[in-house]
């Protein structure tokens, strides 16, 4: 089985679901990510079964969850599939493009871990407390604690009875989201020193420069934390981050409420992304860039 | 209807809820809070039928929602009802004393709303989209997005209901959890810059001077949002704000991850609270609430 690069919550967790769900049947099961796993997810049992993404002719079937094509399981292992290999596709992506043999894809599903339950459930496989951990974890990230637009009435139930498999909320929370690295609060506030708006109220945005994010310890930390801070602020529709990846280039991160399309912006960046969360990276220096970007934001808002 | 001095999410969405209910048996009702509602709960549908909470002797019935006793309606209105009133006590409170002539308590609920949701289910009443909406507000914010720890698979189930009835998670995510107010924001700046771990990191604490506060615009914002934070980061097990609320007056707020009870903590300094959440407020300068504060923790720690 496979993942996407950059692995997230979803990926992991839908891969360590369904790892479980077929260890559980016998068979003979792998996990291959290219990226490595963040450490967030170390609590998972079976986490330190995943192996670097490697072709292996051997195997028989392939199994992609979370990818919304073969390439975003890395591109050198997506080139060296071979045609005697069944590859299988399950991904809740609605960009998806039916890359395999069999495909399993319902893009009305908040995550793909919601899928691999359904699965599970179809083979009749008895839920663990591993397999619902896992599946839990997948949910409850890409869901944005079941707070996201795609969170259904189908989704909380099956919560209800991962819970019932004795998936423990305190672990989960503490493990999830009381475990910030300290390099990502300094992060933090590095941006909220440097947080503005314009006169409207209706954008705010945080910059960092590389130096700040250096003297921070935080150059590997995601900025995800940091810049859904802008949108969480009343009357802010579009919450920006600039952050000076290397000397001249800055990475513009866009957060959006409501029906303001933030992909719109990052595609004129030569970037892409979703309505509400998009990004792009931009040459030019943190001010350069910074006004550029503002001048087009004020103009989508108009 | 009654509920609490300062009232949250649950008490405001309780109320609703029942209130909604109720007018569907086309009962007479009115709801009465001695505290303001926060502004935070102005998108729900009957917010301003909310009066003052004065005694009404012609009131034949009086119903009590998230009160673990009459005395959280408010002294002088818990002290003005007559015996030929009827009270009935809803309510979710651990500590919850019974005081009234009908009580429907169940301290394994995450939220007094799961309770209404329960009555209104056993009355047959059709949920509308007010009551869901209310009701989804009491659960979402007294269970700190389903995450602490009396979330049950019940409570995910009533929520799976409340969404077939029309629960819009985005009006509700923008209401709820987009729409921070900027001296919130500011406030957390302030306290970020005097961020502290002591040299286990299993401390960490937060201070906000009067002036600091002031500055922020902040003085009437609740240190919630900010206090979580310390306990948030990884490695800590006891959070803390210290917040100098008048000269030589100082509100200590304490969070704990997992076994530390900080109610300990605070009672020893003459408040009191909950294992995971608790305070006290304590005479003395910053500084000196502060090195005292601290030693206390680090013995409950060692």
């Amino acid at each position: 089985m496979v993942g996407h690069i950059i692995p997230d919550g979803d990926c992991v967790g839908s891969l360590l679901g369904m790892y479980w769900g077929l260890r559980y049947l016998n068979k003979q099961v792998a996990i291959a990510l290219q990226d490595k796993v963040p450490s967030l997810y170390d609590f998972l049992s079976g986490i330190n079964i995943i192996q670097p993404s490697e072709t292996n002719q051997s195997t028989s079937v392939i199994i992609f969850l979370d990818c919304s094509d073969k390439y975003r399981a890395g591109d050198e292992f997506a080139e060296q599939i071979t045609a005697s290999q069944l590859t299988v596709n399950i991904d809740h992506h609605p960009s998806n493009d039916l890359f395999a043999d069999y495909n399993y894809v319902d893009a009305a599903c908040v995550a793909t871990a919601e899928l691999v339950y359904r699965i599970l459930m179809a083979l009749d496989i008895k839920i663990t407390f591993d397999m619902a951990e896992a599946i839990y974890t997948g949910i409850v990230m890409d869901s944005g604690n079941f707070l996201y637009n795609n969170t259904s009435p189908r989704t909380m139930r099956i919560v209800a009875d991962l819970l019932e498999c004795g998936v423990d909320i305190e672990k989960i929370r503490t493990n999830l989201f009381e475990s910030k690295p300290r390099a990502e609060v300094l992060l933090l506030r590095e941006g909220l020193k440097n947080l503005e708006f314009d006169s409207t109220g209706r954008l705010a945005w945080m910059t960092l420069s590389l130096q700040e994010v250096e003297a921070a310890g935080a150059t590997a930390i995601h900025p995800e934390g940091i810049i859904n801070y802008t949108r969480s602020i009343k009357g802010v529709e579009i919450g920006m981050l600039f952050r000076e990846t290397s000397p001249g280039m800055v990475k513009v991160g866009f957060r959006s409420k409501g029906s303001v399309d933030v992909a719109d912006l990052a595609i004129k960046l030569g970037g892409g992304g979703h309505q509400q969360a998009a990004g792009a990276h931009v040459k030019g220096s943190l001010q350069a860039v910074k006004e550029q970007v503002l001048g087009l934001a004020k103009d989508v808002l108009d």
